[in-house]
């Protein structure tokens, strides 16, 4: 892409506005991230929260938007489901989708995946180590084969979601869980990538590996050059019987036809 | 198992009340489906139709249902979603689910799968011949390499679904498209197999390899001995350091401990 | 199948005919499953071993084989390279292929995969959770969510594999690392499924929920009834304009024709 | 990248050799995509051909290519299985690995396949219309949703293939096959697309919707910035019980420790 790739955080915004969590991000996780991404790449910021009208995600706002991030857990419910249905299809259209962390659990997740998207939790200051199970995708360029959270909230498998498309990573908790912590899916023309780690109590969205990921995963969601195919009915091939019907001007010079 | 296989049949069953299509299926879809499974393997059935109080898919009785076919197409939004959710989560707690032809835009399929499954079709007596890609696939036991069916609807990609687990079938048709005719999934705990052919107008239900494959899915479908993992907060791993914790008998009895 | 399954277990016998793995195996680690799986099945059981002439798989052993076992680790590079195409073009042809452990490692698999199967390991006497990621395929029938193996010798990823077409299991090890332990694939038409547990040292064999897994595998890899496709040159589709051609008998009653 | 992307084409140059197929790439077929691709990005080539010393493809030649296309027919079994082996080694290392049409039956693609790769064949002339199966992948990256070639050989399924990570593209001849046109790999670090059309009586490389897809491949499957996994023996986490450890600097300016 030769413009800056649009990309619109929602963050519910409602842990940090207490005490305890607003010493680690003060400003939301949505301008953690922004600031994050934007030493990487070239980007322009959207942000939407739980408390602005349409939850900051009207359709003009998805219309502009390459990819959404989505990190929510107290709010989910709060969600109007015709937003996260307005989410679900411009996601069908082309528009990447990063749910982050407790999102799984969030609507336009659980729309998009079929399932209830459950799994195990303990919040136990635990170490987790990140696996980079597919070195070569473009969701794992440049990073270590693993990375280490010296305390993160742990989830466990069974992870209650389709078979991904890709498992990029696999978290090892010191508690004795594991986790399919990085997994591609497609979702008609739009790219979704569930990425685990980002408890609100801990800086994880500061450290440069994550943003890595995170950058990555923008580049890796932005949709391309797309045509929607044609849908509904559609005439059948016509019977052209001409050899060189269909071949382009290249061929056609070369072949003196 | 031990024990027939409970097979509830959902049809619509508007077509066949018609004088047309009551000539292909004087009794309906669902009972020719049930006929011809019925002389290949031991089922017991439930029928249930559109006409029937909770369109005969009380909780009752897909409590009591191993695997579901699902035939609709003028009635889809007949269905209250109720009634569609309760199909998806008992699919997600492990009951098979086998929608068939136009059954791809029911809403059980579409909230399974996330999409909105829309594709190509044609009304135009063409000629479909169905390749088995997957030949040591349960789904294709049996079958030869191919099955041709003298004339169906036509149906084209893309089909808008998530990319399948396994795609047993593409289907090629005389008027140039093709199609993924049989798709599996897993959702949950439970297992879904799409089946594109049966247009209401062709009698292709009644054929010995339409029924082998619906058999043999069946057979894939129904749920085995599945214990469902245990959701939600969850403790950590017991710090033991005895040597052969969790040992079982076999074994300490060949160790001598 | 109405017949006992053929399998096959090669084992290249070697670490049990020392004095300190002889106590764990006096019998080889080949005699310990077949004992174990005699209590679950109906099996005809054939050992081979490195010392037997061609391995003990011979054509004709192999021509009579449903499943095909494989234990090895000292001895990879003494099975001669014909054994092991011999093995990788049965599977091919539809023979059911286990691997265990470090028979990740072996001729067979390395030819079937197309990569090096390489990963990390350590022998540390590390506990090792057995995650089970897929609750409704048929290899995890009857399990619980996981299984605790006291002591096992840890494997790390990334596990140089091809991307499974089905993760059953993922392993966490006290040590700091994950593994997916049960890998399914297809080639050709036979089914492939390594499972990891097994070091030689600990009584892995014996235990019920270990040889569960080996039962479920061997079930879900016997071939059924395949239909090889044609290959090489293929006659187009003739031009019938014959409606009803092909139809089978079934429909042609039913209709009259 | 920011540099020319190093792409060497290997065409064992045999046909085009001969007068008939000389009028339709009098220059082989290498240079024709290279000449295509020349216009559509910033390439470094090398040709590679079966009459060159080690094929034109020792290990310097290797070292420095990202990208290696692979076209063959009747010189298959005259590639030394030693070049085989090192195109293997080399795309585990993560060398993209384009094999086109025939080159399904080469010995590197069968080597990275594990299977044999065969499929039924016609020489007729029939028309192939490619279906767009994933239009949001980058392979489909701006392409109408098919192609219509009018004339070229046919290919039909069941191609002996392992499932494909992705299904890109999916063909339909007139003569009644289908073919998984497109497919992705991972091996290893590296990235595989095998593409179907490019039989040498047909100007299919000259045409510009093919050597778009061509384009699209490369980029696609060309390295990026990867860490190669450590393998064999590992040691285990350090027991470390500090909270902070392994927080990168960014965090820790953030939190003032």
């Amino acid at each position: 892409m030769n413009r800056p790739i649009r990309v619109t955080i929602f963050n519910e915004f409602i842990h940090e506005k207490g005490e305890r969590i607003a010493k680690v991000y003060p400003k939301g996780i949505h301008s953690a991230i922004a600031e994050k991404l934007s030493a990487l790449g070239d980007y322009e910021f959207t942000f939407a929260t739980l408390d602005m009208p349409e939850c900051g995600l009207s359709e003009e706002v998805l219309n502009h938007t390459d990819v959404l991030f989505w990190w929510g857990h107290l709010g989910h419910n709060k969600v109007p489901d015709e937003i996260a249905q307005r989410v679900r299809d411009r996601v069908l259209s082309g528009m990447g989708f990063i749910p982050l962390h407790s999102a799984h659990y969030s609507k336009p997740f659980k729309l998009l995946m079929g399932t209830l998207c459950r799994s195990k939790w303990r919040e136990n200051d635990e170490k987790e180590r990140i696996w980079v199970i597919e070195p070569s995708h473009p969701i794992a360029d440049g990073l270590p084969e693993y990375i280490e959270l010296p305390m993160e909230e742990t989830y466990g498998e069974r992870f209650e979601i389709p078979k991904p498309d890709d498992v990029i990573f696999i978290s090892w908790f010191s508690g004795g869980e594991v986790f399919r912590s990085g997994c591609c899916y497609n979702r008609g023309l739009g790219k979704v990538f569930y990425f685990r780690p980002g408890h609100e109590e801990y800086p994880t969205y500061y450290r440069d590996d994550i943003a890595r990921i995170l950058h990555n995963a923008v580049r890796w969601a932005a949709p391309g050059n797309i045509t929607p195919p044609s849908l509904g009915h559609f005439e059948a091939l016509e019977q052209v019987h001409d050899k060189f019907a269909g071949q382009d001007d290249a061929a056609r010079k070369h072949l003196n036809i």
